[in-house]
């Protein structure tokens, strides 16, 4: 079974999400037939590459709030992530373009490192007062998850490395009707959207199991007589 | 969109189907957003590893024919390989366990080298008179994919390594309705069972495009207001 999850390492509900999801996948029978692809979704994708600004005050201007106001919101955010077991710093964060860093996260996915490096993104993001809306910072945090740094320095190099898969993801994501982050596709037929209890990825799980693996329709055996096939007894000859 | 596709690298079909599939999916106008994952199936999965035999006798013991009769069938084989522009060897090749190989295939997998090891093993199969049923030709290829020879040795010599992605695969077939090799799955809702016309994988393709990204069933919305989203503007606040 699949599990896509649309998510933006800017996005505070993506990285508790994902460690409610993890934890409800932990209860799940049949944890180890799942399979899990991260999608990119871009928070804010107007924002320069380079343009980033510190959260409190973003939040403040966003919501019409007073950094006091937006610092008591940090909080309650932050008790979130405790209660999930994540660090997350309700001051000193900042915010900016993902764009790249969704760039990198595709590019890790092609060796095998996607989980690893969205894992350290997350927690360098909120639970590290250091920016990753930084070069050299995403390509530390690339060469920890196991990639290579001169590859990982190419890919940023090239704007356009991995920027098509970055934009099918999000288009995705709108054919699929996620217009907010995460979200949750199971087998392309069941959607969780949000940073939802744990137990509620449990029952969407289970219930995805139960539609698994469904009649197929076949295409062209009848029409073509010729797609031959080999089996346990042997080849078909023609 | 995504197509799986089981096969074995000792099943002629696969090798020439595989080929077809790829000359379809060319004719296909959205070959860009078609991700293909390839699936272990073994045909011979109770032949015992280095427990290797020459094709034609094996072919004459299995269906009670000649080894000129065998000839003679491996040779319309040949023909059907040369035109997907494959070569294949009527005489002279070998056939053995491949539970191995598809360790390895499952390793290349988590390096994004699936595909290019598999086209090397279906070449060195079918069209190169050594034997791929031995370690050391195994590695020649998969370095020759851009895989690391010491990891894929560490992957041979632990028995148990990707051993249950094998496995899985092979319950999965089996669960899809698949008896025989190829079988193309296409989002888990269209199948196509053999190697079949070029054609015939367009219009699968084109169908299963037809009925993608559905309405998703969502799971838990209702029931926990506390699944918190962010989105463009701005995240919910607990």
């Amino acid at each position: 079974m699949r599990v896509e999850i649309w998510s933006d390492v800017a996005c505070p509900w993506c990285y508790i999400g994902k460690a409610r999801f993890e934890q409800g996948l932990q209860a799940f029978d049949h944890k180890d037939d799942v399979e899990v692809v991260f999608r990119s979704f871009e928070l804010d994708p107007q924002r320069a590459k380079g343009d980033t600004v510190q959260v409190l005050p973003m939040l403040a201007g966003k919501y019409g709030m007073s950094i006091e106001q937006a610092k008591q919101a940090e909080a309650r955010v932050a008790a979130n992530a405790a209660d999930a077991g994540l660090g997350y710093l309700a001051e000193g964060r900042d915010h900016g373009n993902t764009f790249d860093i969704h760039r990198v996260l595709h590019f890790a996915k092609t060796r095998g490192k996607q989980n690893e490096l969205l894992d350290l993104a997350y927690e360098a993001n909120f639970a590290d007062e250091r920016s990753i809306f930084d070069d050299d910072r995403l390509i530390e945090l690339a060469v920890k998850a196991g990639l290579d740094e001169t590859e990982v320095r190419t890919v940023l190099a090239d704007a356009t490395a991995f920027a098509a898969d970055v934009r099918a993801d999000e288009q995705e994501a709108q054919a699929l009707g996620a217009n907010g982050v995460p979200f949750f596709v199971l087998d392309r037929k069941f959607g969780v959207s949000g940073g939802q209890p744990a137990e509620v990825f449990t029952q969407a799980l289970q219930e995805a199991w139960a539609a698994h693996t469904p009649a197929l329709k076949l295409v062209g055996e009848a029409a073509s007589p010729d797609g031959a096939v080999c089996g346990p007894d042997g080849c078909e000859i023609p």
